[in-house]
C-alpha cells in the first residue's frame, strides 16, 4: 500500500524550490528539445534565472566557478549530446571537490518504454546509457519519477553537499509538468561521534604536547568547506604559523601575520620547506597529497607526525577517526588550550620586489609582482592551468581574495567559462583572470557569454606563442621539433568586436604598456569588460617554479 | 611460458604501422604532458601527420567527419581532462557508426600502479575510471602493453571496422617507446555462413516472386560500408525504384534515373511516402527505424514486405539470418535474375523549381533551390543539425555527391569541426558547409584550424537570430517566451581576422546578394575558404518540412 499522496506541486518547480533552498539563484545550461519542460518551467519560476552558455562543457566549468564561490551549482543539459559535452567538467568537479547538480531532460517515457529509436540516442534502445557513463565520475545518479522526486531530490542534494561532488539527475520531458507524491524522509547531516573525537583529540594533545615547533598546513578543503574563519582562529588559538599547499591557496589568509607562504617541496620558496618538513607536529587541513600539492612528490613529510582534517574523518599518523565532522575537530582543537611557545617566523614573498625596467619586453620578474600588487582585498583571482598558474600560485594575495584554479584536474580551457560563473555568482566583486592564450582557444565562446550578461572581468591574455607549459614538460624532445605545441595566432582583443560588443583592450608588449593598460583597466572595470593581450617578450619565459619543475623532471630523465 | 619475443618496433610504431595499414594519414587531437611520447613518435613517423584541433570535442568531431570520407580515423587525447572532452564525438559516432580509434596516454605505470595521486585524475588513485566511462559508449576498450600490443591493436580495428563504432585504447607515456612483443593471432574478418545466406535468399525470392511493384530503400548503412556501387547495380538489375531514408542521404546516387527521392513519411513529398508504403516488397539497406528516418514514426511500413540487409545479417520479416556480409546479399540478389516489369515513376523534386524575386529579402522557397543548382559532382555537402537539415535533406544531389549530416545523434556544434575533416580526408574535393548560427558558437574555433590548414571549404552561415529549430520543435510555450532560444549577435565575418588570416567573406540580406556571393565564392574556393553569412529576412523562415513537423507535434500535443 502506498502512502504517497499529492502534493499540488509539479516535479519541476519542487526540484527549483529544492534549488533555491541551497541558495542557488542561477542555473547554467545550454537549451535541447528534451530540456524545453525544464526551461519552460525555470523561465517562470520567480528566483532562479537561467543563463545559456555557448557549449554544455562550459556550461559546466561556469557552474563550477559558480559553486566554488556559492557553495553549490546547478546546470541543465539535453539528454545525450548535451550532457555528452560536459563529462569533462563533471570529472573536474569531481576530482576538484566541487558540488554540482546535473540536470539531464530526457526523452518522454513513451519513447523510453518503447525503446523507440530517438534522435540524440545511440539507436539501439538503451536509455540507461548516459547515466552509466555518468556513474564513474559523479557522487550519485538516478532517474527521477513524480513517485521518488520528493525522496531523491533531497537525497541528491544531500549527497552532493557531503560529499562535495557533482551528482546526476535525470528527468523525462513529459514528467517535469507531472505532480510530484508526497514522501516524508528526511535527509539527517552528519554528527559528530562524540567518542572518536574524544579519542582524536586525545591524540592530538599527545603529540602537541611534546611539540616544540607545530605548523598549520591549509590545503582546498579549507576553500571547499568554507574553513577560512575557523583556520585563522586555529593558527591563532594555537599560536602557530601557517602555511598552505597550491591546491589550498587562498584558503588561508595570506595577509595574516601568522601566513608564511605556500609549502611546495623542492621547488617553492624552500624557507616554507623547512619551516613545514622541520615541525614536529603539523595540523593539516584536508590535505591531499598529489603531484601538484607536494612539487611532484618531491615533499618530504612524515606523515606519523600529521594530525589531517578531512570534512567528516581525523587521520592522525596510521590511525583513522571516523564521524567526526572537521569543524568540530578544529573547535575541540582550539578549546584544548594548548598553545606554541615558538614565534612565528618572518618570510619573504617570490614576488614582493618588483625587477626590470618599464621598457624592457614584458617579463614574469615584472609582472608578477604587479600582479601581487594590483590585487585587492575581495577580489577574485581565477588562474588557467598553464605556466601561469605556477608564477600566480607564488603571490601573496590580500585579505579575503579568493583564488581559484584547478590545481588537480588542470583542464586548459577551464578558467575563461570558469571566470562567466564567478561573475555571475559573485557580481559586486572584482574577478581577474589570468589565462594563457593557448588554453583560451579551447572554450573562448564563453567570453561572449561574459559580454551578453555584462560581466566585467579584467582578462589577462598571456601570448606567448603555443602552448608554454607542454614544451616545458616534454623534456624527451627538443622544444624546436614540438611542432604540436604550436598554435594559430588569433587576434585576441579583436574577439569583443567579432562577439558584437564593446570592451576596453589593450595589447601590451612592455612592462610599462602593461603597468599603463592596469592603470587603465581599473578605471575601466567599473563599466565594462576589461582585456589584455600581453605579448611575451620570450615565449619561453617561464616563473621560477616552472623552470624548477622542468630541471626537476630532466634530470629525472638522466637516471632512467 | 611465453612464447614472446622482441620484435625491434616500438610499441607507439607499431600503433601507427596499423592505422596506416587502414589507409589513415592524418590522425586528429591534442597535445597534453600524457600523450607526449605518442605525439613524439608520430612527428617522426613517415606517412601520417598529426592535425591539431582547439579542443577535443572538436578533434573528435572532425575525426568523425574524416572517417565518414575515408572509412576510418584516428584521435590522440591526454588522459582524464582531454578524452572526458571528447564524450560526445565518441558517442555520436557509435549512434552514427562511425569507426575511430581513440587512443589516449595516460600516466607512467609507476605512478598507476603506486596509485599516486596525479593531476589529471580523480584524485583517488583509480586508473581505470575514464576506461569505464567509455565503456558504455564504444565497441571496445582495452589497456595496452608491450606484451598485448600485437594481439590487442589488430583486435581493436577489427572491431572498429566490423561494427563500424568507435573502440578506445589507453597506453601509459612509458610504455610507448617500449618494444612490442611479438603474438600471433591474426584477425579473420566474418565470412558469410552459405546455408544461411542460400535461406535468406530462398526467403528473398518467394517474395520478389510474388512482387509487382518492389523498391530500394536506401538507408545509411550504403554510405558507411560503401555500399554505393553495389546498391545501383540492384536497382539497375532488378529494375526498380530506389528511394532513400534522410539518414542514408546521398548512398543511393540521387543523379540516377532510378532514384525518386527521400522518404519520409508524412512530412516528405508525398507521392515518394505512397510508391514506397504501396510497394509489394521493399529491398532495404541496412534500414533504422528511427524518429529522425520515420519523420515521427508517422511513416507506415508494413515489416513482413522488408528484406532489411545489415552490415552482418539479414532480416526479412520477422526471420533473421545470421552471418552473411551484407554485400553478398546483395551480389546474391542481383544474381537471382528476377526483374521487376513495372516501370520507374518520374517524380518531381521539393527544391527543382526556383522561386521568388532576387531583390527579396533572403528565404527559403529561394536559396534551397540556389543550393541544388550550385553543388556540383563529387562535392562534400556537409549539413548542421537545425532547420538547414531538414531543408537540405529534400535537394536532389549529383552524381557522386556525398552528404555528411547527423541524421541520429544530431549533436549541434558538430558540422564545423566535421568540415574541418572532411577537408583534411578530401583535399581535392570540394567542401561545402551549411550551418545556423546557433550551432556554429558552440564549436567555433574549428574555424581558425581550417584556416590554418589552409582548407577551403565554402561556409554558409545562416543567421536566423537564435535556435530556430528548438522554437520550432517547443510547441508547448509561445515562441516569444522562449528567452533561452535566444544567443549573441556575432560578426560572423568579421571572425576570419580575429583568427588572424584570410578569406572571402560576404554578408548577404536579399536573394540577388547571396546568388551573387555563390558566384563569387565558387571563383574564390579554389584560392581561398569562402565564408557567406546570411540574415534571414525571417527568423522563423523554415522550410516546409519543419513546417510540417511542428504541425504534427501541435496535433499531438493537442491530443494529450
Amino acid at each position: 500500500m502506498s502512502t504517497l499522496t499529492q502534493t499540488g506541486t509539479t516535479l519541476g518547480n519542487y526540484l527549483l524550490d529544492s534549488l533555491q533552498q541551497e541558495g542557488i539563484t542561477e542555473i547554467f545550461g545550454v537549451p535541447g528539445d528534451y530540456n524545453f519542460t525544464l526551461l519552460d518551467t525555470l523561465e517562470k519560476y520567480e528566483g532562479i534565472g537561467f543563463v545559456p552558455a555557448r557549449n554544455e562543457l562550459n556550461a559546466g566549468y561556469a557552474a563550477d566557478g559558480y559553486a566554488r564561490i556559492k557553495g553549490i551549482a546547478a546546470m541543465i543539459t539535453t539528454f545525450g549530446v548535451g550532457e555528452m559535452s560536459a563529462c569533462n567538467a563533471i570529472a573536474g568537479a569531481y576530482s576538484e571537490n566541487v558540488p554540482i547538480i546535473h540536470i539531464v531532460g530526457t526523452p518522454k517515457m513513451q519513447a523510453q518504454q518503447g525503446k523507440k529509436l530517438m534522435h540524440h540516442t545511440l539507436l539501439d534502445g538503451d536509455y540507461d546509457v548516459f547515466r552509466r557513463v555518468y556513474e564513474p565520475i559523479t557522487a550519485y545518479t538516478t532517474v527521477l519519477t513524480p513517485e521518488n522526486a520528493m525522496f531523491e531530490i533531497p537525497q541528491a542534494i544531500h549527497i552532493a553537499k557531503t560529499t562535495g561532488k557533482p551528482v546526476y539527475l535525470m528527468v523525462a520531458i513529459d514528467l517535469v509538468t507531472q505532480q510530484v507524491l508526497q514522501h516524508t524522509a528526511e535527509q539527517q547531516p552528519l554528527k559528530t561521534s562524540e567518542s572518536s573525537l574524544q579519542a582524536a583529540i586525545n591524540h592530538a594533545r599527545q603529540l602537541l604536547e611534546a611539540s616544540e615547533n607545530a605548523v598549520l598546513l591549509s590545503d582546498s578543503t579549507v576553500l571547499r568547506q568554507r574553513w577560512q574563519e575557523p583556520a585563522r582562529q586555529l593558527a591563532e588559538a594555537l599560536n602557530i604559523p601557517a602555511a598552505s599547499t597550491m591546491m589550498g591557496k587562498s584558503g588561508f589568509d595570506e595577509s595574516h601575520a601568522r601566513y608564511i607562504g605556500m609549502y611546495s617541496g623542492a621547488f617553492g620558496n624552500q624557507e616554507v620547506t623547512e619551516t613545514v618538513e622541520n615541525a614536529d607536529t603539523v595540523i593539516a587541513l584536508g590535505l591531499i597529497w598529489s603531484d601538484t600539492n607536494t612539487a611532484n612528490f618531491t615533499a618530504q613529510l612524515d606523515m606519523n607526525k600529521v594530525i589531517n582534517i578531512q570534512p567528516q574523518s581525523v587521520m592522525i599518523g596510521e590511525a583513522v577517526y571516523q564521524n567526526i565532522r572537521g569543524e568540530d575537530m578544529i573547535s575541540a582543537l582550539i578549546e584544548l588550550g594548548w598553545m606554541s611557545m615558538s614565534s612565528v617566523p618572518e618570510m619573504s614573498f617570490p614576488y614582493d620586489e618588483q625587477k626590470g625596467q618599464l621598457e624592457e619586453p614584458l617579463n614574469t620578474s615584472y609582472y608578477y609582482p604587479r600582479f601581487q600588487q594590483m590585487i585587492q582585498e575581495n577580489d577574485i583571482v581565477i588562474t588557467e592551468t598553464g605556466t601561469l598558474f605556477y608564477g600566480m600560485s607564488q603571490l601573496r594575495l590580500p585579505h579575503q581574495a579568493m583564488y581559484i584554479g584547478q590545481g588537480g584536474w588542470q583542464s586548459i580551457g577551464y578558467a575563461t567559462p570558469s571566470t562567466f560563473g564567478a561573475s555571475i555568482a559573485a557580481p559586486d566583486r572584482r574577478v581577474l583572470l589570468f589565462t594563457g592564450e593557448g588554453s583560451m582557444q579551447l572554450t573562448v565562446q564563453e567570453l561572449s557569454s561574459m559580454l551578453e550578461y555584462g560581466c566585467k572581468p579584467i582578462i589577462f591574455v598571456l601570448n606567448n606563442g603555443g602552448y608554454t607549459i607542454e614544451k616545458y614538460l616534454n623534456v624527451k624532445e627538443e622544444v624546436a621539433k614540438q611542432t604540436y605545441n604550436e598554435i594559430p595566432v588569433w587576434n585576441y582583443t579583436q574577439l569583443i568586436s567579432t562577439f558584437g560588443r564593446e570592451a576596453y583592450t589593450a595589447r601590451v608588449t612592455t612592462n610599462g604598456e602593461l603597468d599603463e593598460a592596469i592603470r587603465q583597466a581599473e578605471q575601466e572595470q567599473q563599466h565594462r569588460l576589461c582585456l589584455i593581450e600581453m605579448i611575451a617578450g620570450d615565449p619561453m619565459d617561464a616563473p621560477d617554479y616552472m623552470k624548477k619543475i622542468r630541471e626537476f623532471m630532466q634530470e629525472q630523465e638522466k637516471q632512467q
